[in-house]
């Protein structure tokens, strides 16, 4: 029965409901382990611990993870565990739990134990380590991922409900992909660092793996949370998940699609594209190249020092407690100088200028996760550039501040674990976790369980947003959309007014605006409702020029929201445009009539 | 006459008026500088192109600064002219004017030459260059202050009517306190930095000097925009200046006013401080040791080897070239390795929260420009420790991303000048000039002109607020108020509206309405102006129902304010009441005339 109970948290919580006990949960968790006969997985099993701290829980009580089995990554304190780095000379007992532990724990979650890396969280195979190398559950001769392999693995194997990884460069994402699970990894600053060895201290983040993106966003919505002692701490509110099919979707064009000759992967990321596409999502090709720049910079430039700075006087005093590899890669940084270390921040703030203008045009990117896979012979043949070769798609992303999550999207044509990840600016984590959940599909890891179903989500902005219908050129792509985005703001949907408004082309201008205004004898008016994160709406009202300002707009479903009206006195040399049905349409109409309208 | 000409944009605007040229005043100005016999001022003099810029001109035509002539410090571009930040051996000819410089062109005004600073603007006295050292024009045993040490002479001098200086440790505020003339160093970023030779890349700006607050804000009002071509360029709108009395303004407490043993110095601040308290401001005393503690890490920390970086390999290369003083501060930095760069970083970041912690409970700090003087003998002696000194409150500004004016206060009781600094959070330069302009007294520079009386400003909300114009049951004693007082809003001023809008009692109620609209055929509507936290008013905006809303009013004395308006549609069945003259009024209007109205 429990043995073939899926380590979901609906499944879960069914199960408890129905009177299971979290102790066999926990019993069940390491008899899987057992069965997996991997001793690459953990670090330090915990297995008394766990049980007694499902003893501990008592009854049912209502918090959000109550009996919820997970493995924490060895980089991260657990009170009471050794923390390893996967160093041993590193090792030491922590005497309290990292900041998201304690809050995860709080919440009613169980540690299982800590779990297996890349040394010092320096790499994307997974195979950096003096522990056994964890075995990739799904193809064997493939590498697990890393440097979060124990906990991707933990997670694809079922042995654990989600499990706490880390990213720098991609460590949360990159063994998501290889594992058929998901990886997200949130704004930098949304959970804490307290009580996580540090690998680029600017660039880390904790990030969480779990089979479906439903589970990974409820983990996120508890891990999430302002630390006031860690500096790089930020108030990120998680929010709900929402229908976000009608969103701009940037992608790597055609000349800049990298898979190192893999024509399966191509094939399997552009399905994904395609059905993003037919969800409803506007696709904009984009030559990647500036953020190609940007990955080449985190392992080629200044940020290789704070890696040095992290194992601070290991590598000279003590080098031979390194794994070979983590100190053929860590050495060259010794030599950077500070004026080095500027001259990357001068050329990175450069290039994120570029990649700020792609972004600009779009609500997120999607990318393949990993380029292509690397196999155990490929990477004991050459420890360096395979490892490097599947950081494409990840390197660039926390140095320019994004969000992200890496979700399996199916098999692909050659039985190999398809994923995409979706990316957005910094705040964006419910706009990519919603985007990923429309194209999540395939294995659950290597559990052989049957998908749930997705979650409905609808269309509607979160506790803490306010809607706000636009009409004109603050909806996307448009001049002013950056007003939104720029606080925060997040696209809903695109929809009409009731069919009782006129549309005005406003004089004056650039920039040039229209003007809504509710008539008795009035049309149905293209908008798109924005979520407004309910702080940011008075300093965006307060810069609304006369003759606009904010009402009530009621749309075609007969809901209403806040949204741009005109004045009707500022009408005075606008032209009537209602018959174009939208601002668009009538920027779009022919140059032939364009002196009519602006008549 | 024109000798005795106060070279203040009102002054210069009322002379051009009466008939006055431009070349006259070019003229004039180089007149003054031959008086002066002050050859460290300029660095390159620009005479000719000057009067040939004068010529260019024509007739006046309305342009912001059309005919006001300004002097640039050599580390600026102008095309043209060479380059030289006070090394010779680095000279180079400008083909294209900075980005700042040629907004001001554009603007109208004329550059009068480029002028000494201490080299690579480093240094906060002004003796650290191979050109003569400018003469402080107060008083010649003290220091001219650098490093914009020849632009504020130009200017306390009335040779100039402004001038640009660029400030990262205290470069254009400290010349200022020396100088008696006001230094603005703006939000970094809200000026280009096209144009401009570095000195710490992620810390420069430029910066502007003149004789008064009013002066300076018009200037920066120019000056500031967003340059594509620049990466740390950020647009920062100017705005205006407005009453800022009833601000909570934070100080050095007793124990942190560090003035170095100058009794003078500590009475003369706090009697400002006991003006700004007098003028409505809340003051806090706060515990500086967190700023002191960033400021020392401008050039004991990582940010040294910005400056290196900035020099090149001249430092190793061709040292001799550079002024000794200059070298033996560079030096050091080439030891520093990019480990000590990001554990700088770190450190900030520490500290950064800190500070933002003092800075939560207050709009603005006020602190001494300068914590004492420096004389030419003491920085002769100890050529490092008195420049030092000099930057105490000052070299924490822009690591803490602060903007910040500096302004004479008046003559101390020994006659030398008096200077505080108003600083405040990036984008807040308003507020800082607005404060700066409630306290600024004294000599103009050295030009014993009057100081002409300071612009009326008007009440507005802080930093952080936005004002509300209210016309019904909002107002003050009315049933709505408390909306806006739950939501620490707070009563600025009762006023009209421009005679320009109708007052109806909309239909329905309780809560009675009234709407606002407005018309061509209008009246004066009575209003009440509030100020609202930012970050509170998207709550207060959603829960506005229809037809009400808020967009923009325009009152009596012709400034706009955000407010509440009536969509048209919204007016059936409510009664006209603009006869009545406002809400108030109508309210209380005798038992009999209640029904016709609502009629």
């Amino acid at each position: 029965m429990i043995d073939e109970l899926p380590f979901t948290l609906d499944a879960l919580r069914r199960a408890y409901a129905e009177g299971l006990e979290p102790r066999d949960v926990v019993t069940e968790a390491f008899w899987r382990l057992a069965i997996a006969s991997d001793p690459g997985i953990f670090i330090h099993e915990a297995r008394d611990s766990a049980l007694a701290a499902a003893d501990a829980l008592g009854a049912p009580d209502g918090r959000p993870l109550w009996g919820i089995p997970f493995v924490v990554k060895d980089n991260i304190d657990v009170a009471g565990m050794p923390t390893t780095a996967a160093c041993p000379d590193f090792a030491y007992l922590a005497d309290r739990d990292a900041f998201v532990v304690a809050r995860l724990r709080e919440a009613g979650a169980i540690v299982l134990g800590k779990t297996n890396l890349d040394q010092f969280a320096t790499g994307l195979v997974g195979v950096r380590t003096p522990w056994p190398v964890p075995r990739n559950p799904i193809d064997p001769t493939i590498v697990p991922g890393g440097s979060s392999s124990g906990s991707a693995v933990a997670v694809a194997r079922g042995i654990a409900c989600f499990s706490l990884g880390t990213d720098t460069a991609g460590s949360g994402r990159v063994p998501a992909a290889l594992n058929s699970i998901v990886g997200l990894k949130p704004t930098l600053g949304a959970y804490s660092a307290t009580g996580v060895v540090p690998a680029c201290r600017t660039l880390d983040t904790i990030s969480v793996f779990a089979l479906t993106v439903a589970d990974a966003w409820e983990i996120h919505a508890v891990a999430s949370g302002l630390d006031p002692a860690d500096a790089w701490s930020r108030a990120i509110p998680a929010g709900g998940l929402f229908d976000a099919s009608a969103v701009r979707i940037g992608v790597p064009d055609e000349a800049s699609l990298e898979t190192f000759g893999d024509a399966v992967q191509a094939a399997s990321f552009r399905a994904t594209v395609e059905r993003l596409r037919t969800n409803g999502a506007t696709i904009r090709e984009l030559d990647f190249a500036p953020f190609y720049d940007v990955a080449r910079m985190l392992y080629e430039g200044a940020w290789l020092a704070e890696r040095v700075a992290a194992v601070g006087s290991r590598l000279t005093e003590k080098p031979e407690t390194l794994h070979p590899t983590t100190r053929s890669i860590l050495e060259p940084g010794l030599k950077l100088s500070a004026v080095d270390a500027f001259e990357g921040f001068y050329r990175l703030k450069a290039l994120r200028r570029d990649c700020e203008a792609l972004l600009s045009g779009v609500d997120a990117l999607c990318v393949p996760t990993i380029p292509t896979f690397v196999t155990l012979d490929e990477i004991a043949a050459d420890p360096i550039g395979p490892n490097a070769r599947l950081g494409t798609y990840t390197n660039f992303v926390n140095l320019l501040d994004l969000c992200g999550i890496a979700v399996p999207v199916g098999a692909r044509a050659d039985g190999r674990p398809g994923s995409v990840t979706l990316l957005a600016a910094a705040g964006r984590d419910a706009l990519c976790a919603s985007i990923a959940a429309s194209v999540e599909a395939g294995a659950l890891g290597a559990t052989g369980w049957v998908r749930p179903s997705p979650p409905t989500l609808v269309p509607a902005p979160a506790a803490g947003e306010i809607a706000l219908a636009v009409c004109g050129a603050h909806m996307s792509g448009l001049p002013l959309n950056r007003e939104l985005t720029e606080r925060g703001g997040r696209f809903i949907r695109a929809c009409s007014t009731a069919p009782a408004y006129r549309l005005h082309a406003l004089a004056g201008g650039p920039p040039f605006r229209p003007g809504l205004v509710r008539q008795a004898r009035g049309a149905a008016i293209e908008l798109e409702v924005w979520a407004l994160p309910k702080e940011r709406f008075g300093d965006f009202v307060a810069g609304i020029p006369a003759p606009l300002g904010i009402g009530t707009v009621e749309l075609e479903d007969g809901a209403t929201v806040k949204g741009f009206l005109c004045e009707a006195a500022g009408l005075a040399g606008a032209a009537d445009i209602t018959e174009f049905g939208g601002w668009r349409a009538y920027l779009a109409r022919p140059a032939s009539s364009k002196t009519e309208a602006a008549a």
